[in-house]
């Protein structure tokens, strides 16, 4: 029997901007009915014209598909209410990045003291602009997002208006943080549903399964999907689909990003299936909650997906994704 | 003032066969004394004959230089009294390797009974053969080492007269065995001193950092540079170097294994001086102590290093170096 997912969202997508931008958008546009584009482009993206500019971009890239792309600012601690008013039309949220600790977060934050932040956290709280989060500390890699729950608690704390999305949770202890404030939400990927640090450097070292966070124990990946999986309401799909070039992750100091944009639906299906899980749930994980969380009103698509082998390619003009040259046990077969 | 090391030991030296034998040997044929060479090719060094010939493969490889390879077998539960006490002369230790845990393994031990041990391991303990383990479990990657620990105390227990030597140790839990049973003994690499999983994938990730064990915590490096300054009585030097063509190291599915071979000497003057450490306490762990654990008597050779500059090539042969491309603040001078 088919699988039919209606409007499927992204809430933490990659798109890159120049080639790599006509790469990658087609492939999201094509089967999400919209997704939140991440800002840490070079440079990145903190004016009203870069966000109107890059959403011109991504709608050229993407052409005659139905694709809502949800605009986010790269986080600076001196955005003035004036201007987040200014804005406000144009984002769906604002996106912040401690300082080098990621792909072009060179311009990040680099300090959480609260009240440096509080005019521009408190006109984001007035104005409901969600606070989207990559919450690392510079500390040992297996430590970084844990050390960072105490951040994200005193953000919670001290500006509880403020909705404040833990992107891309990879621990039990941001899973855990969850339901201690009302405030707090989270994203969740594909592959740190599927994968630990096992996966990446257990066996032999895998270039393509290296992301940032990275993956972590497997007591961790359960944390995660016992959430998804049970579509916590608090808890959004984020693909953090992040494309490079091949040759920018076969080779000495590999860029960080796995790149899942064109099979997270077919994989979130059988991952669901094989749980045993509801399709309501994904149905929630997959736009539902998103919608809830970010007061959207999508697009309207359907996404039919059929039990048919689907063979990921070996790389899109590329770039190589997730699971490629494997057989996922579900295909797109209708777009509506 | 320049640095003399006396018959410079590597107690655990990949020197694989074919060509890569031929460049990597007389690498670490020309500043050490003396190695032992691991016996997992393939297919791995199980008889007196496998044992001779790849004996003079390597003297034939390494030419003129003067240097003793420490030959040793793989590690068979069905290797009898018999036929250890006929191939006694020709080895100075039996490497046992869990089935699968890394390059080259699959025909290793699926398991730890100690009946089934009992007869080789007792043989061993009578002929005085020490017993090399890889200690790792099938487990979590970051837990492997410390989970294979109660076998190396069950094996201590039960084969009290048997040498044991703990390989390419990167915990805390492996150093603080050590005190705990007078027959273990361990190796610990260069690498190992130097780096954390920080190094492999904190930043971007580094292929040629990745190798197995895996690097882990910053508090296991720092126990494991206490004992290595200090010189700890049962602990040597092994630097694990394991060489693989560059193209098998930047890719996906990268092999594991750090090539330092040709840098280790210069890199541990290094270090040991950073730490304001007395250089009789190198000179223990770079060769006493190996002497006094094995019953060795090295080959005399005198390395004599100088403190001026040596820019690490970006490759030997196709093999990339560990500090590749960096400068290092020693350089040999002479060697007598």
């Amino acid at each position: 029997m088919p699988t039919s997912l209606h409007s499927p969202l992204d809430m933490h997508l990659h798109l890159r901007d120049g080639d790599m931008l006509k790469r990658v958008a087609p492939l999201s546009a094509h089967s999400f009915s919209g997704a939140l584009i991440m800002p840490n482009l070079v440079p990145p993206i903190e004016t009203k014209e870069d966000v109107q500019n890059y959403k011109n971009q991504i709608l050229e890239a993407i052409g005659d598909e139905d694709f809502i792309p949800y605009m986010t600012l790269f986080f600076k601690p001196t955005y003035s209410r004036e201007f987040l008013e200014s804005v406000r039309d144009e984002i769906t949220a604002i996106k912040l990045y401690p300082a080098g600790i990621t792909t072009n977060s060179e311009g990040g934050l680099s300090g959480f003291d609260v009240e440096e932040l509080r005019t521009t956290l408190e006109a984001m709280s007035d104005l409901d602009i969600p606070l989207c989060i990559h919450g690392e500390t510079g500390g040992f890699v297996m430590d970084r997002e844990a050390e960072f729950v105490p951040i994200y608690e005193k953000l919670a704390t001290h500006f509880p208006r403020l909705k404040i999305i833990m992107e891309h949770i990879t621990t039990k202890e941001s899973v855990a943080a969850l339901d201690r404030f009302d405030n707090l939400y989270a994203t969740i990927t594909l592959h740190h549903l599927l994968i630990t640090l096992d996966d990446v450097a257990g066996g032999m070292l895998q270039p393509h399964l290296f992301c940032k966070p990275i993956a972590k124990r497997p007591e961790d990946r359960e944390a995660l999907l016992k959430v998804a999986l049970e579509a916590h309401p608090k808890v959004m799909f984020g693909s953090d689909s992040a494309p490079h070039p091949k040759e920018a992750k076969e080779c000495p100091g590999c860029a960080a990003g796995v790149f899942t944009a064109p099979i997270a639906l077919q994989t979130l299906t059988e991952l669901f299936e094989k749980n045993a899980t509801p399709l309501k749930n994904l149905q929630k994980f997959i736009s539902e909650n998103a919608q809830d969380i970010y007061r959207l009103k999508p697009l309207q698509k359907e996404v039919i997906l059929t039990k048919e082998p689907f063979v990921v390619p070996d790389n899109y003009e590329g770039v190589v994704p997730f699971s490629s040259g494997t057989a996922l046990a579900y295909n797109i077969h209708t777009i509506i």
